[in-house]
């Protein structure tokens, strides 16, 4: 599968594009005309530097409000044309995308626009160029990619073919199967974006909220198996533009993009067989459980002493390294003191457990997640470690049969063994921050990479703004990732480990009798809680001595407190009740608040 | 008129959001229920320091979900509304707001719903509270406010009265008018809040969007003068909430928003006499015309360099500051080394002439806008100072008859009389950037303070994202002021201001000759230039050999050229043509690309 990309994707210059693009491993590119107008290198310099960095320039675009018009307006949009095939004769590039009119259109009718596409293609043939005509969601007569086909068959021109774009098909709600009965030798080019669902106007959607494959809601693999079912083998393009991004540096943009026709390349080829794209990515593997959290600071006392209290065993120090683990469970949290000159206890890494561990390595190192290194003595077991997009790092381990702990745990010494069966259980999620900047590539991490489901997206109300959050988890609900969005004004990342419990009320008691000072819970909130959920006067009583928050839906109840904030982390310990199956979503303002308060007492004193 | 607000609209904790509000001068506010629950304050607590800080409590707010329910939800929804009557007689506020039923109505009858609020209404009249229900704009059934108005007539209780929202209403398109024929005693509380012209969902609108009055586009001058017309003597209460100022400090949310109902009584007293609420801020009043510009910085020699290629005169240093004065045409241009130590060239300053100078002070003194200092000396003209939400300061100086310069530049001495004409003639625009923190301040600013007409928003690509702007101009066009809206990502804030000319080929060519450096256009924008208007290569060469780019639409032509960057300022000279109204937005992304290409030879050294 031939990959392009169009530069209007990236930030900075158009050489800086170029680079980042011909670096993430892209075959092509689209030449975005203003990028070109905006530039100082001739055409001449630019296809010089493109088979430099061996990129081939697949398409000149956009050229904007060509048909439909009158027969003055098409002569002046002849002679602008032609001016472009001069520049694209230059460049050597030999597509243009011509985009349904918007602006100028006038006359609605297939058969004017079809002769009038027939004149571009007489014009365009003399350059020995292709004419991709596309229907824009927000054209003005033609705004569906059926009524674009039918044009072009009507216009009946070697010179003539369509462009499709997902944004502009499915944006509309318009069926993409209609796309099987294109001609695939008419389809000049393919572009590819995805979007998250929002209800507003397409133009708006369009601008500000593209995505990468995988990034969104569109059903991509899909619509990439009825372009490629019509025989179509040309490049597969993104044109991908959103607030985000275009901020960000141009060579993380072009990684994360590439990245991501991979990924839809492989899951196209999963689930179309009959239309599947070459794609050498190992297949997709799900975790079979959390192995273990790291934690870092250059002094974890605070944070053993809080496990402790809720019921944590030290199983010992690690041979080689100022790093230890304690268990409760089947939830093993490692605490690093390595390499962490003047941090804050936070969350510095997640274990993942694998039935086919090389198999999941394979798939993400396929994927250009960057490897980190980790210093490694003799006899102890190798856990590949990547980079993940939101900080912390990914580590994969095998998953031992039945239950027994994976072999790195026995390269800890001078430990307790694993207690008598506790009320705590196993991890029950991890509660991760992201930055809006990560967000999306962050989703397409866990997403489309690692083959987690995406949750909906949620808001909570913090006492500085409104928090966006979206769980990650496997279908199973094995582990499960809610992801908060920090807002743009920085605040300090807090994250938070959840363990599950059978009775959250006998660890809340037990820690208090070990010294454990939970996070305080307004009175207010039981008076809600009471009269919210119509609950007797004893439970609440209960629930409040114990400071522990409430929740219920119609599948079952939630029981759950706190621990403080230790740094960046703290803990939550979690009982659910019948098939309650959410997070407590409407006690995270209290949380919020509860916390924020404590730093404000700190602050003062 | 009474002032209120809900503490919704404000960051932190209840008891900052309440000193916030007594500070900024409201009298009373709303009680957001997750604002209590979330508060380690008991209700007795609120209550007694909202009477030491002198506010009312005006309103409990929201309770959900009640109306046209079966009758077993009835009786748990009389419960949970009994136990919040309890919290309003703790906290002493009389009126709650019920919401039109959004998640569980499923009897879509008048009648129906409104023998339940009589119910809701014989509970109430025991606590002594009243209910004031709102017809949401996403509620299940009750969606429009004449439907809530039928239903509150029909239950016919002293209790029950209607509780009217401008966002429910005017995102919706109904016609504000009817609120005429409500009775003003049965409407027991009034919310405004401004929105920006988006079509997307209401409920995402309403949650992310709203602004506060005269930030947005809804007329709500018009529907305040509706509800005062019925008579309605109660609180005008701002419920306002968007992802913005969640994340600003309270305080200044709240100095904004008390400003904002000010001048919103004050437009309706203006424009609806017979509606007209008390009112004491000076009339509103358009400015004459842009008397200066000031730049600052610790050496201006590089800005006064470039004027001087551009054809200013220098006119003197002040008598008792370092500060000194150019002028060229109606263009005067101040230098400021005063406190601007380590300071590159920046605008600091923008001095406007009034007809009335005494009464526009007054106006804006009035509107709690921070005046700033300045130091001044016996015998020099006073002109008063204010802070903008954007930055520079504001300076407003009386407009002399006929054209002379004002009495403030006889303070400078030992420069040249103003030149003999030039081809400069005056400011046509001062291009300005704001935060998107402060933007909408920004735009009730000049808008509703200062009585500048507000245009649509525009997008500019720039190589780093995408850049809004937004032009503020009187309606006479005298000034203009195009703001740029940075993105997310810092980038260096560059300011510019425009010249207007009548022969901008001329300047540009008298510049070059003084030894002026133009901002490099590139080659490929002349060739578009030709191609795109149809241009003949004569012109084109012309144009090209000046550096001077060129617009045109269908009521004239723009031509413009650049300075380099210097510091945070440059200059642009302009020329339009006939009707010609706009600013070239379609060069923008040139020049962008332009001085990011120029900052980057500078970094590289």
């Amino acid at each position: 599968m031939r990959t392009s990309i169009a530069t209007v994707c990236l930030s900075g210059s158009l050489e800086e594009k170029m680079s980042a693009c011909a670096r993430a491993g892209f075959d092509g590119i689209e030449v975005f005309e203003p990028d070109l107008v905006a530039s100082d290198l001739t055409p001449e310099e630019i296809r010089a530097r493109a088979e430099r960095l061996g990129l081939s320039l697949d398409l000149y675009q956009p050229f904007r409000d060509f048909e439909g018009v009158t027969e003055e307006l098409l002569e002046a949009n002849l002679r602008r044309a032609e001016a472009r095939f001069r520049v694209m004769n230059r460049l050597g590039i030999d597509t243009i995308l011509v985009c349904s009119n918007v602006a100028t259109a006038t006359i609605d009718s297939d058969e004017v626009s079809a002769a009038q596409l027939r004149r571009l293609g007489d014009l365009a043939a003399d350059y020995g160029v292709r004419v991709a005509f596309e229907a824009l969601a927000w054209g003005r007569y033609v705004n569906d990619y059926r009524r674009a086909w039918r044009i072009v068959q009507l216009a009946d021109h070697p010179h003539i073919g369509t462009c499709l774009d997902s944004f502009h098909i499915l944006s509309r709600g318009h069926d993409p199967a209609g796309i099987e009965e294109i001609d695939g030798e008419k389809i000049f080019f393919l572009q590819l974006a995805d979007a998250p669902e929002l209800s507003m106007d397409v133009l708006s959607w369009s601008r500000h909220h593209r995505l990468f494959p995988g990034e969104g809601e569109f059903d991509l693999a899909a619509f990439l198996a009825h372009v490629l079912r019509t025989g179509y083998d040309g490049a597969v393009s993104l044109e991908v533009f959103n607030d985000t991004f275009r901020q960000t540096a141009s060579g993380t943009t072009a990684v994360q993009a590439h990245r991501s026709l991979y990924t839809l390349a492989d899951e196209t080829a999963r689930r179309f067989l009959d239309a599947a794209p070459s794609s050498s990515v190992a297949p997709v593997q799900a975790p079979a459980g959390i192995d273990f959290v790291e934690v870092q600071a250059e002094d974890t006392r605070d944070v053993e002493e809080a496990l402790e209290q809720l019921g944590f065993v030290f199983r010992g120090q690690h041979r080689t390294k100022p790093v230890r683990l304690w268990s409760a469970g089947g939830a093993r949290i490692v605490l690093n003191e390595q390499y962490a000159r003047g941090d804050e206890p936070h969350l510095s890494g997640l274990g993942l457990l694998y039935a086919d561990v090389e198999r999941a390595e394979r798939r993400i190192s396929d994927l250009d997640v960057p490897r980190m290194p980790r210093p490694m003595q003799a006899g102890e077991q190798r856990l590949p470690a990547f980079a993940t997009p939101h900080g912390p790092q990914l580590f994969l381990a095998s998953a031992p049969a039945n239950g027994a702990e994976p072999g790195w745990v026995g390269e800890f010494e001078h430990g307790y063994a694993p207690d008598a069966p506790s009320h705590l259980g196993a991890f029950d999620h991890v509660n991760l921050v992201s930055s809006w900047e990560t967000h999306d590539e962050t989703v397409h991490f866990y997403g489309s990479v690692l083959g987690f489901e995406k949750g909906s997206v949620n808001q909570v109300a913090s006492p500085h703004g409104l928090v966006r959050s979206r769980v990650l988890r496997t279908h199973d609900g094995t582990v499960r990732l809610p992801f908060n969005v920090l807002p743009a004004v920085h605040e300090e990342k807090t994250e938070h480990v959840a363990l599950v419990s059978d009775n959250v009320m006998a660890v809340a008691h037990q820690a208090r009798n070990r010294g454990m000072r939970f996070l305080p819970v307004p009175a207010n909130y039981y008076d809600d809680v009471r009269a919210r959920f119509d609950l007797d006067d004893r439970y609440v009583d209960l629930l409040r001595s114990h400071q522990v928050l409430y929740d219920r839906d119609e599948f079952g109840e939630f029981l759950h407190f706190y621990t403080r904030r230790i740094g960046g982390v703290f803990f939550e310990v979690v009982q659910r009740i019948g098939g309650y199956d959410g997070y407590g979503a409407d006690n995270a303002p209290v949380r919020l608040a509860a916390q924020s308060r404590l730093d404000g007492a700190r602050r003062q004193g």
